[in-house]
């Protein structure tokens, strides 16, 4: 694996989970595939989870890690050329993302959209001139469009519980496949599309009956849902589900691209609370954290036992380790 | 030991400096207990000595080591529940916390008082939550009212100069057991009482004679200094010490609340100068670092054969890796 | 090895080579050598390539890293004596110092000249203090006057390319040893000396033949360019040059020291251009990073098949390794 943004970077998912399961019975397994290798970690954007989870993973395949914070406004690179670079920029990206190569085995990219040019945020810039600069394999760390991590540690989760559930005769199993539905809910904040989108791109690929609960505007670009049902209607998403998956996004702008990054709705009946829970089949809480309580989900949801937000923390480690091993496995070859 | 913040955490304190001489004499030879472990430090504030002695410590046992600087500003932390998440705190401690537990084996905590309000400080709020919600053993690596890292290194310190001198006929040890005095000094800034307080809890339970000399109003919180002897009067206090332990502290707030976190008194008489150190039994001057010199020790003592603070700085390395050590056996169990 | 500061340190020029390519080819063969042990990296001034470079080639040799960025206005240390620590300096470097000593084996320190004083900063005062009072082997990363590891970097790609041509017939090499040409070039900053002293010291010691091309009143101290040919005419200086290596410097101070750290000339004709590079043998362009396009170089011959940039980048890993290798050498003495 060269690079990691989209789901069919994975390949066949049955036999993704089936590894992920084995590594996170056996996390140091595979400490011979990672010795002397480096993994450059690079955040354009701050990080809790995935700093963490990334840099847990690679110590437990061994590898030896280097962490570069670049503050967004500190470390301007050029990128255009024949300028006369006697401005902010000191460094050209055709030289500083090669060099950057220089010094490790696989680079981790956390680069998030601006919000204020689509084109710019959906063409991927920044971690596009890393994949074919550096010369090294990059794997994203949630970048404008996409956070593949994310959405694996997620899926992890849900095949866990539905796997638990089907062994389960006292959980009633009804449906043949789970019923996940991903709802927006509001937030004070513009926030980027990264994790709706790779949540659906993820779910459309999994063996799972895919909902998208949003109010008119919100849709996300088609290249990530193609496929999904999309309800404007909540409520109705929600009857039956197995699985809650909340976040919010701002306008991707599909179908008015003026309004890419607005806040269009901060519509408070969106909040998921225990009545829009008890609308489920007794189904689980996720989110990807962090939440804003009270805007996204009520104290009651989260702290309750169908809330799901800390094993798919935890599962962040597994996705990454998968990851990072599935690359190292490539650098072998 | 699954915390690490007052005396009685490490238990019998002879068996404590039996076990810091033989890590200090074998520092790598643990290497097999840290294998595979992830310690994560967690900075509220800014650390040189407690960061670098940590880091060292938890590298000779073979441990992993994750970095985390928390911008005392820039996280923050809900702690409320019932709340709309609307404001500038992004996340609740509640998913925070256990998060970071997700990723490691040991969390060490710093996060000093903020001076403002005692109730808070003094009911140690946040380590506390890092307690309670990580569940994961933590390690003070000082705290609102405790530094017992420190006071562990300052005893470890006291305990080789006391058996050098011991075993030195020319040294004359007049006392069957050292005489330590904690002075109060001046300072130009209000500061936490974490070291005294620990410094005071340590030297209660250690084999000495233990006197804290300060002035009017400075008396530390009982919990930390019962059984200790106070003297308002500096130079009888200072009559025949051995080890000369300096450091400056606000006002604890015990008789005067109200005074919590003050500057009392900048009485420059209590500075530690050669005649202060003239009236000891020829004893050793220790701080914690860093030091102000001029206020706290005047450049000829700090500077003088009969100073231990580079010692007290080197043994930081030892008392950290003893705790970790201590840690890492109790998760094996 | 205790300290590396000056082409000196390395000792014979020839074996420092010849280890470099060994290393090169087994970067991973010493990690015996550094097994528990600790390379301290102390950033006064930010870093890229140096950063990731010596850290890379620590782990390389098996060693413990601990990265310390103290922010140039956030840390000061008092350096005098006698005096009142009552300001903004919360600590001395007589103790600063020796602390960080005492937690690890070896220390970098990156701390760039200031520009405003020189004899402040040609006293490598900063720096010095390290030596002085660390009790550790002090490797420079780019202090106010030297920049050895880019030296030295650039010396094995000089190495590496010139016994490339010297194997290759149809190269056509007419020289017996390469004619190297450090220009100077036009900048929007003022700049320190430091790259281009240490280039000039190394390249003095090395076999080959050394011509500096630069206006009027950028003469470089003696100390470094003792025995280099000067040119003031940069025409003349770059033709049959087999290596152009291009570097802007502010005025070093040497004939007008009122003039230290000052931009005399913005001359864009000094720009190396495809004309330029067409006066030499065929040369290599190279330069230390980052590079500013239009100023320094165009963007046709830094991205041409003979511009160097990168392997010089690449290059810091392996004159890193070497140098702690033979430093951690020394210490097994």
């Amino acid at each position: 694996m060269r690079t990691f943004f989209n789901v069919q970077d994975i390949g066949d998912l049955d036999a993704a989970l089936k590894e992920a399961l084995e590594v996170k019975e056996n996390r140091f397994g595979c400490q011979q595939l990672g010795k002397n290798k480096t993994l450059l970690m690079i955040f354009f954007n701050n990080s809790l989870r995935t700093r963490l989870s990334t840099q847990k993973a690679a110590m437990n395949l061994g590898m030896n890690v280097i962490v570069l914070d670049v503050n967004a406004g500190a470390w301007k690179l050029e990128t255009e050329r024949g300028i006369i670079m006697d401005g902010d920029k000191s460094e050209h990206l055709l030289e500083a993302i090669p060099v950057m190569g220089c010094y490790c085995d696989i680079i981790a990219v956390r680069s998030f959209a601006g919000l204020r040019d689509r084109d710019y945020d959906y063409a991927e810039t920044i971690v596009n001139q890393f994949v074919k600069y550096s010369g090294r394999p990059v794997v994203a760390m949630e970048t404008a469009t996409v956070h593949p991590l994310q959405a694996f540690a997620d899926l992890i989760t849900i095949h866990e519980k539905w796997t638990e559930l089907q062994s389960n005769p006292a959980a009633k199993c009804t449906h043949d496949r789970p019923k996940v539905v991903m709802t927006w809910a509001p937030h004070c904040r513009a926030l980027p599309q990264a994790v709706p989108n790779s949540f659906a791109q993820w779910m459309n690929a999994a063996d799972v009956d895919f909902v998208i609960a949003q109010p008119e505007g919100y849709e996300l670009d088609p290249m990530f849902t193609k496929g999904a049902k999309i309800e404007y209607d909540q409520h109705k998403a929600l009857e039956d589900a197995d699985f809650v998956y909340a976040k919010n996004w701002s306008c991707p702008g599909v179908k008015s691209p003026a309004d890419y990054g607005k806040i269009l709705s901060k519509d408070m009946s969106w909040t998921i609370d225990e009545e829009h829970m008890s609308w489920t089949n007794n189904g689980y809480f996720m989110h990807c954290l962090p939440v804003r309580r009270g805007l996204i989900v009520t104290d009651e949801v989260i702290e309750s036992d169908r809330s799901l937000v800390i094993p798919e923390a935890a599962n962040r480690e597994i996705s990454a380790e998968v990851v990072l091993k599935r690359v190292l496995e490539g650098l072998e070859g």
